[in-house]
């Protein structure tokens, strides 16, 4: 089923992808060409979404919010340029990620120049709390970045440290959407409080539902393949839970086959994953951060954006049962 | 001999390096670790120097100067180890680079923390037109970059392009070092084109000259070893304007001998660029640049501050000749 955005931001969206390829327009063309590859590449626009739903919630009725949710868009779009790079990935939302189409001298430089780009639109803004709030955002996110990498070797990842780097590296952003949005609609310290909270916690839920996908998804309906994850000895949520029901001994053969990440193992570790005990706790934890979000929705102005809001909130749970 | 500003500024100078080594320090050990190693090891601080001396030169008695002189320095170190991932450059200062001593994930990361953070305290200026000015300057020199990366193969770079690289990746951000000091000084437009058209011509006379030592340099002096940009190919002014006065055969001859960068043939590469007329060519285009940094330094105010600014001018005369 549709979500309820989709129709209800129809044309905000489209404003939103006329303005994303304005925005990365150049005089120099390669500069062009190679971000717009990516950035015309489709994609969820979640974060843009969410900032545009929750300005439309308190009734933002200025001509500011499309460059907003563009400046967010694309700084989620320089990370995700730069992350190719690190991580050498190949495929980016089904094409060649942009390293491996070009090579990294052009992730590299092409990641600085949207970085660039979206400091140009921050910088446009009237409202210093604005581009504050985004700079902030910007660091907070870099260093979890290199939180990530410093924690690379490790045998095994913390759970404290899973949560922190995802709070960095996917629920800031969310939360630097919304409270933007927050103070575009001039909002009191009390609701960006609570916009902070809602968004943040989403973040999160979305990240987890993601790395739930991972192992327990649809094929067909989410587009991936399955135990990418896995494959790349990435330990994510599910992975943590399940860790700490094991045994010393089951843990290290579970450490050494995950270390390895042979495809011929995954269906093993998604029975050790599918374990009633491990599903409860991973959908407890999942339930934990939707229900803040739930929380605070009651919060916000009733209307209909506010409708689409909890869709999407609705929509996270959904996909998971 | 020494110069000047050393001990004019001396106290703001030590104020500027406990502030460069204050503002990368984070929560995250690693990204302080990484990018203190190259910003404690020494450099120039020539744009920092810049906006210093121009400023005091207006009579500005605030207290945002060391931090805008900081976040400038920052800008340039992000991109500083940038270029060390894209080039995949050893040595930086004398040292390893950052890429070198870790590994490109690292480059990538580390670069972009230390943008965050010069976009951190960009974004604590109240006066936007700073604000814009620096975005707009990153923009620059990020396009300079890709431009630079879009020409690498080809057979020669032409003299137009090499001054368009030079503006964006050398000149852009002294000139913005001058003018967000002026913009601190409430300088008139006046004296902001005034500033722009000095900072952007000392900029030019300081890659020409840093072209121009690669080739006639004393090692002894400079601390740099020469023929650098030969063995790289690397298409600077010496090369452009010794291509310009050759027969094509010539032509032919030098190109095959400069793509092939041997140090064998470094001496006879320097007997061509030291040709009489070749040399008086270098001399005069550079002496452009550096007049018109005289001449715009006859509209500041008189005192030691601009004396200073003209000695450093001079100096880079004088290492030529």
């Amino acid at each position: 089923m549709e979500l309820i955005y989709k129709n209800l931001l129809s044309e905000e969206l489209d404003s939103l992808e006329v303005n994303l390829v304005r925005s990365i327009s150049s005089d120099i063309s390669l500069a062009s060409e190679i971000s717009n590859y990516l950035v015309s590449s489709g994609g969820k626009r979640i974060r843009p979404v969410i900032c545009i739903l929750i300005a439309k919630t308190y009734g933002y009725k200025g001509k500011d919010l499309i460059k907003l949710a563009t400046s967010i868009e694309l700084l989620h779009t320089a990370t995700l340029i730069h992350d190719d790079v690190v991580d050498q990935s190949l495929v980016r939302r089904g094409k060649k990620s942009i390293q491996a189409k070009w090579d990294n001298a052009h992730g590299v430089l092409v990641g600085d120049f949207v970085y660039s780009k979206a400091f140009q639109l921050m910088a446009s803004f009237e409202n210093s709390q604005i581009i504050k709030t985004l700079a902030d955002s910007t660091n907070k996110i870099s260093e979890g970045e290199v939180l990530q990498l410093s924690l690379k070797n490790k045998e095994v990842l913390s759970e404290e440290d899973y949560f922190e780097i995802i709070d960095r590296k996917t629920a800031e952003l969310f939360k630097s959407a919304a409270v933007t949005a927050g103070i575009l609609s001039s909002c009191d310290m009390d609701q960006l409080s609570s916009l902070a909270r809602f968004a943040t916690s989403l973040g999160i839920s979305f990240q987890i539902q993601d790395d739930i996908l991972d192992y327990f998804g649809n094929e067909e309906l989410t587009g991936k393949k399955l135990g990418k994850d896995f494959e790349e000895g990435k330990f994510t949520l599910p992975i943590l839970i399940a860790l700490k029901k094991m045994s010393d001994d089951e843990k290290s053969k579970f450490l050494a086959m995950f270390e390895l990440g042979k495809k011929d193992d995954f269906s093993e570790i998604l029975a050790l994953l599918s374990l009633n005990e491990t599903i409860t706790d991973i959908q407890d934890t999942f339930n934990y951060y939707s229900n803040i979000c739930k929380e605070e929705l009651n919060n916000m102005p009733d209307n209909r954006y506010k409708e689409a809001l909890y869709d999407i909130v609705i929509n996270l749970d959904s996909r998971l049962t």
